[in-house]
């Protein structure tokens, strides 16, 4: 397994008249999460991507526990518990700073290549970044 | 079961620099298919808000079929299934200009008081615009 | 000189807790508008970058007059009134249901070769498009 | 004069598919920046609102200098240079790792009563916040 914990601050425009953090800017978050996540593990997205991968998501799932506001200093754990083969599947929870859990999610991506977007194994530069891990 | 069509155009801004619409941006078509769908009943989801209620997400499902890309027309299908009574579950269907699948999920809603935020059941006003189709 | 009307329905994630459309989301709108008169003039922005022009911001500029709201239909004005040659800029104009004036803005844009970047003038095919208008 | 500097990454959703930050995140970065800039002050907008002020936007005009990509590390310094009375202007500029200037703008905000909606002087507690910087 490998985690990573990021900080986000809510931003206003993240914000709807509701006055809570619109559902649909979670899927940003998780975005920022996994790619600090990769980040940390010595790796880009970027450079991923410059290597000829990419790496769309084909299932979101997405579990609102509790309201989150303006300005408020979330923490988001991501983490992947299983080695990804021809696909990665990201862990999301998000606590307030309260500490209560607010947000837990899932995503599954694939790896495709980056011209023909046809869908391949994980390319072995990448399995060698998470070996150390599963 | 009622149902509704929405034509959704991709905006430039929505796709990422995958060449594609960035997976956020499907809650908010989602949003504008539930939206378009009760005002096509009759009633706006502002005059629900006006009235006192309040629609939070509790949970989402998306699972990316296809890849939208820019300027095109998607025609997005909203589907109440069940007959609301604390929970509302609509279903989405989005389909592309070939009239393939490209994007399939449902979001769960509650309804909670607008001021205090405590959940209750679907208002009588609101059931009463359901009521016909279930 | 050339214009394009379109109608733009506020979506509820682009309020934000004043009540209003984040001043934010303009630009977006903006984008729509310069999209939806260049499609109408027969060709789409999507050949314009397949024929290997890009065409970025230098410069916007925008006056807030009155706020929007959720789903409203606003009407958005877009016009280019001056012959495009190294530069195009676009002129905005919304409108609210009630026929008011809500918002005034212009962007400038250049053309860019696709691949390096570079600053161009207008490509030829383009200018065609606009040549019966200036 | 007073002025704040804000660490701000880009995120991949706010690319677009011309391979850089859409021309629209820009004002969502300002609004980062300029609440930043006031809980700095210790003061929060949070607090403005709750004791009944609120600050739309009047005018925003934005300079795109160079193109910013994703996962980069922008530096937001944003200032305000004169005595905010019924007005107050922020400034913007933005750099990127390589200390590059690629980004310059303002935004003149109002104060509105946030019932109301109607424009006023900047309230009593939130000039004393000022005072000391003009």
């Amino acid at each position: 397994m490998v985690s990573h914990q990021l900080k986000i601050r809510t931003r206003y425009a993240e914000t709807d008249q509701m006055g809570i953090v619109n559902n649909g800017h979670y899927l940003f978050y998780y975005e920022e999460g996994r790619n600090a996540l990769i980040r940390d593990l010595g790796i880009s997205y970027k450079e991923i991507e410059a290597r000829g991968t990419m790496m769309p998501l084909i299932d979101a799932q997405i579990r609102y526990l509790k309201p989150a506001f303006f300005d408020e200093e979330l923490t988001l754990t991501t983490s992947i518990k299983e080695k990804p083969l021809s696909k990665i599947v990201f862990h999301y929870e998000i606590t307030n700073e309260k500490l209560e859990i607010i947000n837990q999610g899932t995503t599954t991506l694939v790896f495709v290549d980056s011209k023909s977007f046809k869908p391949k194994r994980i390319p072995d530069f990448l399995a060698d970044v998470f070996k150390p891990y599963f």
